[in-house]
């Protein structure tokens, strides 16, 4: 952990009331420098007591001083925003792209769990157990912009990031993947609230998640991937001599309420691969970044494995780490590429308002908010 | 549908009391021809009313002339047994090995959902669906077993199942399949009862159902292969001059009842593999031998195909065709293999009773029941 | 059943593409003398093919001949509903007032699973296995309003058609109760689709229904009430002489699909209260008017009583008698009251579209539909 | 909260890899002053490390200096237990009366969770937040079998628990009550592991637990009764002077992982009885010896009110406070009685495992326990 003490860093909230916000909110409640200043939502709930407008889906209660904070337009120019050291956002992918902008525009700092830019060639699109190095592009995307302070970071896609710490672990251990096949069984509350009807879900899977296979296997290739050498230039994949690796990704929804499984197969470009307990080693000893810098939020193990050959399990193992760490279970041959293993992340936390928090926490320590 | 008219043949259930048994019950009481006549079930059921000592877990009731039914000891000489011209066994695997022998051992025929003969040289593996001209060893295993009259044939495991029947609509349009990759969403019923305690399924998710990936990588090797020209021994997959099916599972359980979901991605040996909408178009066209014979039980469509992109779902398609089809959706291109798609099967019809039953009746139409 | 056969009559369906409206559809398909004739849904609904705009949530399929039938407005002018001899509305109460009060204007006639005219007094509130006879308010109806033919009966809430069967079997064996406790257990689909969101009540109880203690608090005395001699008036509760049934009601919402579950103490003015086994009795010789009609949606039995000490269950014994009976269980000694017990409904077929549908039957008997 | 600090105690579990057992490690693992110190189990998983033989079903790990601990049977002779200042046991019915006595016989002190000496006119059925002054029968019961030390405490069934928290907040506020009707919806942890099997309560309410509402009838009257003048006999319900509540109880069982809600309609003998809002505040300021006491797990609020008219909600309120509180809400007029409001207990927590510790803990502070 870090020996360094911060001085206090305000921060708002984007989409303060929704599933996400409201995860942020309870993350940050007692976060040791980050403080939260503004709570930006909707224009119908502005104005009024954040209590009074918010339907709280969390089992701890709203904290104290955040009851009584009044809500904000998602506006720069609202109260509380412009003296923010950070902002974040929880907000719906139908409105996050023009208020992000906005509040870039206005020089402010956005760290976004949207989708909306994480496919931009400006914005990194950082797992902060994975790819912090690409926060080195602010920089370019600040004068490509002609900003002396504002830039966006985003984070990945919720199933994303829990296949890709285990692939990051794999590569930085052997090399470039060359295959990766993956079967979600994703949890209720990444599609929000009101979200999943419980007609839809009560005895039942739908096989279907709008747009979630794609952003696995965009993303993947992105995350995994370098700066090129002038900070300028995202790699897809790894380096510049790297094929993209091959993902196909089918992604289901089921009736668990947080923890998306991930059903893994994987093909290495090393030939022959790894044995399993080798494989099983390198999950083990994975470490990141975020963990060498001791940022608050990083877990004290990125890569948790299981000796228990029927886990992880949402209900059962999805707090570890306090939501902020990849589970790994089932590490055994694939009759038809190399390794097969189940892999868990808390959606709600290093799925998304853990993983925005971690890099900022991780930019404070770089530089890149004050 | 059959115009012909069979007389009636008196069956027996073996495993009355269980979770297959019940459904056995269910699907045999207004059968055209197959009567039941003797229920056999544990030593310390017998001699007891049938309705006395059943859970009874389906939502119909109890068909009254079966409630007053005495349970027999499942012993071949136990009242009844012998004057059955076929034995359907729903028995666990723990005792339907010995038992199942007794019985054919008594020359009496057995029709086992049971997992104890699927492997033996000598017993066909019959899904009803796909590969019913299996049935044309029993003569040899009559011979070598020296029995004039008694055999025994297996159906597969439930989730193989749904896995091979739209294999073998592919197999049957484009040649062999090289590579099957499938993750499974298993049904809780595919437990028995009390099998998965809720306290383990209610949110959550288990990734691992123990010998059930074994069975679909094995299984289907079996099914999808032939009878080599002697009627004495079964080929692995297809032809003699075929390679097996490279088959990768992983099994999880979720909390559904019924129906159990598979995400598949299929390799061709055929170069350039077929396109989407041929691929669509032979499941939609795919008839099988159950369905020309006009048997009972046949479902008017073996593969109902889905349009809408979120399903099947268990819920809301298990029931159709009486659950004796598999239903299929989300026919795509896959990154890495020739297509991917969702089957879905009702477990514990057509993954088990319905099967058994349908294969009775396909033996009657080819002179093995008699 | 009745061995009179009727001519044709056709009929609409308002709210469609709803819930109620699906039940409907399904529910009619096969009618012996109704024949869906004109579905209409919201105006952006309307002029589309009726498979194209609806999310069919039963696992039946639409009927064959409804899949392309056009939706329209919900208007009485609208094409196809001046010929219809009645019509079921499975509208969402705030807009069934209105939009019925349009129909009825038009001289049409409207069975309405709606709540908005339960408390009128020239409206009749049917349970149709309890108080047919209140149909007999219809030519006070039509003359208050001067129409020749239009009128509006509804019928009740599901939970409160849950309760009031068993009552009326009490009432009508040991004459007026006193008092009456009920806690509901109600199932999701009784808040229609999408309803309640999957975040809310999987594992989860939600103790509150807006609206819906109130309902059954005061449905109850109407449904148990007659008519007085004059035809023109109801009477809360039984006959002139009767003071109102004093009922308590809290109502819950539990993770189950369909089936409302009902826990109900009751006192009756008898004193000293029938035993035990005279209630349960009462119970199961309960028949009544739908049943000595032979109306087609009648059931075998209207109270089906269960022995076993944990039953009813919604999963098991919503089924029964294709949902339009209510099941009773756990009759006991209360150590408050006189007796306590258990009841059941599918509360979308008996407690909503096979309530309406069985109400328009009787009224086709008793000459109210032509 | 206690200021003063207790020299360390050693403890041992019974049914320590039950799950009870296991909420009483994951509870105890951090206390001030009770330190784990022998575990029992059955005599088949006696010798053996913890960690090998327990389905281990909390979402947080065992804790480490346990896993490795050696399970012993349950002999008060078996290494450990002499050592021990108090025995909790969570043992099931079945096995806890012969065991608790052979513990007691030997002189140890067991502080209980089973059902077996509840009843017994020498053992006190204490809630800690309603009647801990019952421990004073203490000596009584050490005498009458001629021990110098050795004792039993029993605490109540959860739902019991849960509903006696409030009835006495309004008996110490307003006086005796008279009648409670209570339907209970509880959660199934109560039932243990494995317990309800997921095919029965899936989709689905069970309206029945053996012997759960005798407990709740009768156990309220022991617990919210008094202990005559000589220390030596207890007043069923209060003082010598008041007659027993009548308690009438259904209890059901619902897709719930944690948390018993139960639904309460109240009598009270003043007549007129207390307004809603004097009960609502009476509720509110509601205090208990267990927090005067200051002892480590009582809660710091022993009945939260909540305001909202949908709460409280299993899995929104049970963690409050730890799991050591009772939620109440909808506190409203009764039709039939005087007040009705819904309540909620964590079964597992202060419904089982807290309440022992919190007994054990206010236990020493008087004494009882050194």
């Amino acid at each position: 952990m870090s020996s360094k003490s911060h001085p206090e860093i305000k921060v708002g909230i984007l989409g303060a009331t929704g599933t996400v916000g409201q995860r942020f909110i309870q993350l940050l409640a007692n976060h040791p420098y980050f403080k939260i200043h503004a709570l930006g939502a909707s224009s119908r709930s502005a104005g009024q007591q954040y209590s009074k407008i918010t339907k709280w889906k969390l089992n701890t209660t709203i904290p104290e001083f955040v009851q009584k904070m009044v809500v904000q337009e998602c506006k720069p120019d609202a109260e509380g925003f412009a003296d923010c050291g950070v902002v974040f956002s929880g907000l719906d992918a139908d409105v996050a792209g023009d208020i992000e902008e906005a509040f870039r525009s206005a020089n402010l700092i956005v760290y976004s769990n949207a989708k909306s830019y994480r496919r931009d060639p400006l914005c990194p699109l950082i797992v902060p157990l994975v790819n912090p190095s690409h926060l080195d592009i602010i920089p370019h995307q600040r004068s490509s912009l002609s900003l002396s302070k504002g830039y966006i970071v985003t984070n990945a896609n919720c199933s994303t990031t829990g296949l890709v710490v285990p692939l990051a672990a794999l590569e930085k251990a052997f090399g470039p993947l060359e295959t990766v096949m993956v079967t979600t069984l994703q949890a209720i509350s990444g599609a929000g609230y009101p979200g999943v009807s419980s007609l839809d879900i009560l005895d039942n899977v739908v096989p279907h998640i709008g747009g979630e296979e794609e952003k696995i296997e965009w993303e993947t290739n992105k995350i995994l991937g370098g700066l090129k050498s002038s900070n300028k230039e995202f790699d897809l994949h790894a380096t510049e001599q790297t094929k993209p690796i091959n993902v196909s990704a089918t992604c289901t929804r089921v009736p668990v309420i947080d923890g998306h499984t991930g059903v893994v197969s994987v093909k290495f470009t090393q030939n022959p691969p790894p044995s399993i307990e080798q494989i099983d080693k390198a999950f083990r000893e994975f470490t990141c970044e975020a963990q060498d810098l001791g940022v608050p939020s990083a877990p004290a193990q990125a890569i948790v494995v299981h000796d228990a050959p029927d886990r992880p399990q949402p209900r059962l193992d999805r707090d570890l780490h306090n939501g902020a760490c990849v589970s790994v279970g089932r590490i055994r041959d694939c009759p038809v590429f190399d390794v097969k293993f189940v892999c868990l992340i808390d959606n709600v936390r290093l799925g998304a308002a853990t993983s925005s928090i971690m890099n900022a926490e991780i930019a404070v320590e770089k530089g890149y908010i004050q």
